[in-house]
């Protein structure tokens, strides 16, 4: 059911194309997969990402499973059939949820997170982000949701620990996520045959900013044979140049015939480095949030409508782009309806943003294809302004 | 350049069927406008509005001209370019909200209203509602105004009196009303000779609740002879049974030749009642509201989608229904997206809710057309509950 066929490599880097099969369709790699975080990628509707082209959009299921419940989902029949939705779908785990909403609560330091996460050997309490209710997920818990949800990838349960944690935090959530990851494949495996559900299931490669954790992790992840393996716990403040060396430190130990997917990464400049290091699949809010602020990406980088220039402007966000905004409305017009508060503002730039992101990976698969991906990358970054 | 012909006259009611010819296209009427206050009908692209195949937008002068300002929009090419509709338009006069901004912000009482508004013998100072400085409005502004925009039809500047104002307030703010025609029509032939623009001057009725005065009005306004007649001040809080009761005082004083336009005017009881009496034009931001509040109509009345009984529901809004929210998502989906606060949620219950009217008129149209219009508004208000 899940097939992972490389179509070109790069021979100056780690890039290559790839077709992923899945029960709702293919998938061309490098893809990138807007996120539908409440089952919605923010501002557009199922019409618009299949106008965009998307391939492939996200779930969080920790949201889910707070609201409106995955049995509510499961019995509507799925998320593909919930949301109206006939092509793939990946659900994460809720693993980053259940940890970073307690850090984005302010509650930083080890001693405190564990205040309000508890993690025990079975699994982990948390309190629901919403009204403070205590949950407990465990990575049985977790895959089971995942089934009742449906989507066509779903990922381990997994312990993304806090950015400024110690070498010894690490590598125990590091550990602990490679026992839950054995844990969530055989819960995977038992649920699969006893529903005849087709689900591929992706470890999550752990460890930090540790080089000789991130090893160990891509080691035992890629062990474990599942379709598709996963780096989680970068771009969360460690700076690009770290991230940037860790995906080196692991690429060389997950599987080449397995596609690689760098969780939560999502501007221009990262996705071209990082498929440029062997990374297939990215997913990332930044696209869509940043719309929503009234930000938007040209080739030249990332500029604001709200800037007063724009007022008189009668050009599209960016010239040539063929996405529905650019091709029917102009920057004056753009820039009045995000000063107004206009939620049609949010839904053509958020469009644009989606686009310009699944454009640049089309881009990136066509110049993979022809041999011209490094040229490509370069002329790219060349124009393109620094976007931290 | 305008042109109204009357298609089909009902034989046991004033309902009749037309079309009215503009520059950007013909309106078949009757016909509910859909209301883009900024610029944008809330949370609808433009391409949404032409997959529910509205025939013509409403934009407020009084908003544009505070924020981006008319000549921004003239700047652009006008309103059609600048936000990218080449269908009809209409713009009103700013009038209403000059008066009932500043009800809306609690000074109710003559008085009061009068030391925000000021009413001289030239015009109106008020204040804007966004950031209190002082406007100066006239006739002849609001006109150059309308120009500047650049709407297929434009509204002639007039007072709406408060619903609670005495009799002689009334009378006075009708003959100001008539007075300020006179000179918008003038201002208008002025502009029209000097730009070669081809927009339509409308009328209004004022006269609040009191007969003499609303017929007074509708003889001085139909006497104007302009491509049409509109009704303004009803649906202001004076009921049902006053608003039918001054629709059927002042029809018979309006040319049967030209539009007949209820100013403010949307939900569907109103719209059969008022097609029955002669109407040919409305305009609501009911239809919007009330989806952004989570509410839609089905033939059965009005309901929320909040209650707990959608929960489970694979049902569409209203079965049958042929538009995108109905043709795709389910009550249960879109009862997540409303609680949730997703904007796709807003626009899928916004597209309900337009289309809902739309198809009203369409059906409306059509059984004017096979005679059979009485009995279609029976059957419909047999089942659809009372909305007030």
């Amino acid at each position: 059911m899940f097939d992972f066929k490389i179509s070109k490599k790069d021979p100056k880097s780690l890039a290559r194309t790839g077709i992923f099969k899945t029960p709702h369709g293919d998938i061309h790699t490098p893809v990138f997969m807007p996120v539908g975080t409440k089952a919605s990628v923010k501002t557009l509707s199922q019409k618009d990402l299949k106008d965009l082209d998307a391939e492939i959009i996200l779930a969080n299921t920790y949201h889910l499973y707070l609201r409106p419940g995955e049995k509510v989902v499961k019995k509507m029949g799925g998320l593909h059939k919930w949301i109206s939705w006939n092509k793939p779908m990946l659900t994460d785990s809720g693993g980053y949820q259940v940890f970073s909403l307690a850090q984005e609560k302010g509650y930083t330091e080890n001693t405190v997170i564990k205040a309000e996460v508890k993690i025990d050997k079975n699994g982990v309490e948390f309190k629901s982000h919403l009204d403070g209710k205590k949950h407990y997920l465990t990575p049985e818990k977790a895959i089971q949701i995942e089934h009742d949800l449906g989507a066509d990838i779903i990922m381990a349960f997994d312990e993304c620990a806090p950015a400024d944690s110690s070498k010894k935090y690490f590598s125990e959530a590091m550990d602990r996520t490679h026992r839950w990851l054995t844990r969530c494949k055989k819960e995977h495996e038992k649920l699969s045959k006893k529903q005849k559900k087709s689900q591929a299931l992706f470890g999550i490669v752990q460890g930090g900013i540790f080089k000789d954790l991130r090893i160990n992790s891509a080691k035992f992840v890629n062990s474990q044979d599942l379709p598709g393996n996963a780096i989680g716990g970068l771009s969360v403040g460690e700076g690009k140049k770290i991230m940037y060396d860790m995906i080196e430190t692991v690429i060389p130990h997950l599987s080449e015939k397995k596609p690689r997917y760098l969780m939560g990464v999502g501007t221009p400049e990262d996705l071209l480095e990082c498929v440029d290091r062997g990374i297939d699949m990215f997913d990332c809010v930044h696209p869509t949030r940043m719309a929503r602020h009234g930000a938007f990406w040209t080739d030249k980088g990332r500029f604001s409508i709200r800037n007063e220039k724009f007022k008189l402007d009668k050009n599209p966000l960016l010239k040539g782009c063929k996405c529905e905004t650019c091709q029917n409305y102009s920057k004056s017009y753009l820039r009045h309806l995000i000063f107004e508060n206009e939620i049609l503002g949010l839904n053509l730039m958020t469009i644009h943003n989606v686009h310009f992101l699944l454009e640049l990976m089309r881009q990136i698969r066509t110049n993979i294809t022809k041999g011209t991906f490094k040229k490509f990358k370069h002329n790219f970054l060349k124009r393109f302004k620094h976007d931290d």
